[in-house]
């Protein structure tokens, strides 16, 4: 998996790739740019099992502001049909591309981390955050609706309708301590822990079973529409292959060795 | 839209409605009429954009009692298949006519809120209450199933499953603090202040962006049972509609000007 | 309904079924044996009215281990995908039976509550639990996925999207102050009161509208992936049933007579 990225930074070690966006001046906006390469680099990713889990950090005390105002509302104000559904689907492909690169996601937020930030850090898997972070969903101050890149269906499964419904209307700030309270922050750590803690819980989640920990973030997604019977006939499925693979027997053999089992993806 | 209503209370005023039900010395049960009444006002507001947003308000100290039983569970005892059909679909069309509005409704509950009054909450974008307030699904008690009006669809999606599953079969009354600590009410909010703040809350979501507000509610109940690879484009689709509004131009020429921007639902 | 049972003790009083796993001193775990039965008895009560509501309870101070491992896992690795299929088939059909067994089921649990034990516990209508209980979705720690017997579409559902992503990566327990504030358990109990609440719990439920009760459960799976349309019409239609049953019009008399209805289930 390259590490060699044009706009955002990236670093891979033992297997944990740490992603930031890089204009910490300005809170770490996104740009029509930086959407592409995320979107590309996250696809990219769906092939490739060097790289086991992944930390969406922060960068300068933020997380991200979201869609450029001056680089990407402005452009968009000016745009025909066509080329605004180009931009809205490339937002929505790099959920996508989240959602099926196959690895689990950690986004760690401090600061700001509101409008497509704070998507981001919704499409991602485990989400970590500092008191300090405050995620809105802004769409609504610019005059746009509350769906955007898949919010209307992922937020209230996150934290109930009732309080998406909220967010999404009003556009207010959700405080770090709500979001815990809420089930959207897995957990609050202090600004000076928060991405050494989110690296470990990678290397705890990296350790493996990876290639059931791909199953399982497949299923999440697969299942979303299912009939309940639906649901469990396709987990009997995924679940009859993941026993096919010797990290099964690995763990297996473990337990009666009463050793800790090292899962090799396979 | 037309204030002049028969079997419960209407006040329009700089785009805001408020209704409530009108038998306070009952508690504000519904009946036979006062369903049709309402439905078919919400339907009339599909097509009525003077009309921003709804606040379903209180009266007299509670809410509402839900169906009466004198009045509506008496009759229904001597119905035929035929009747009772026409009835509970009937119920059902106040609920598609509620979220087909295309503008916000704001539940403000004092008191009593049980039954279908529980429902018309549930039905609701936002739910502030007071910390008297009294919620209850009481259906078993009379004898019916706790899916009523799409409640076993509703509730588990704002409350979770597990909760629902106890109020559906129990029918006992979920206290406020319980309501709001499960993400039923948005905020609870002392009964002298209740109405006062719940059209604070509307006035600020009827200054919109209301096209923008009318498509994150349709979106929101589009993508209820959507996979999320279609809510994801589904999404793209609504908010490029969304960008040909003057209203995101309004917002991007405000933001530029460092002004409040002035929405005007188109 | 047959209490005599073979892998799993079965006592029925009442009108109410209690169960327990029956291997404490490993603390219940589940064998080929015990999931089959279980299967069966559940699809048995089906067409049995005489059980009410089942409590499924704890036995020497555990719920359940989940899938023994030197039964079940040791077989498992030596199995073909055909054997594999129709084991996790067998234990998802489990899962279906209490789902379509058309009686509320609660579980009980004390102590130890993982792997196939805690799905028990989720695929149950209501939850208690004592303090002490430790729920964990374990999969991950013998090589496998978190889709498991449908536990990927049915823990979302109950603690929201963000923490089940947690506990079915990272197979971590949750604490029972964790699983009451999450939705999870309906209410904790100390040890020595556990059963006899669950049992009471289950009175109350089993006292009725039981015909009324089977169709909340019905419908609470049928709707899970319904368009919320199609979720109100199928409500008007299953209330309408339950309006033609004597039930109905026997709240309806006792009522009118201010009397406590007795309800004999049809």
């Amino acid at each position: 998996m390259r590490a060699e990225t044009t706009h955002f930074q990236c670093s891979i070690e033992a297997g944990i790739a740490t992603l930031r966006l890089d204009r910490p001046e300005r809170k770490n906006p996104l740009t029509f740019d930086s959407y592409a390469e995320l979107r590309d680099w996250f696809r990219d990713l769906h092939y490739d099992d060097t790289v086991k889990a992944v930390v969406f950090a922060s960068n300068g005390g933020n997380f991200s502001s979201g869609g450029d105002v001056h680089d990407i509302i402005g452009p968009l104000t000016r745009m025909s049909m066509k080329e605004m559904l180009a931009f809205t689907r490339m937002t929505g492909d790099l959920v996508k591309a989240m959602l099926n690169c196959g690895k689990p996601i950690l986004t760690a937020a401090d600061g700001v981390c509101v409008g497509a930030g704070a998507i981001i850090a919704m499409a991602s898997d485990l989400r970590l955050a500092t008191p300090e972070a405050k995620c809105a969903f802004l769409f609504t101050r610019v005059g746009l609706a509350g769906c955007d890149m898949g919010a209307c269906a992922m937020l209230p499964r996150i934290i109930g309708q009732g309080r998406a419904n909220e967010l999404l209307y009003t556009g207010r700030a959700m405080t770090a301590e709500e979001g815990e309270r809420w089930g959207f922050w897995n957990r609050l750590v202090p600004a000076d822990r928060l991405e050494a803690e989110a690296v470990d819980w990678a290397k705890r989640i990296a350790a493996g079973p990876n290639f059931a920990h791909m199953m399982t973030k497949t299923m999440l997604q697969q299942e979303w529409s299912m009939s309940l019977g639906q649901a469990i006939e396709a987990e009997a499925q995924a679940q009859a292959i993941c026993m096919q693979t010797e990290d099964f027997k690995r763990a297996y053999d473990a337990f009666v060795a009463k050793e800790k089992p090292v899962f090799e993806g396979n």
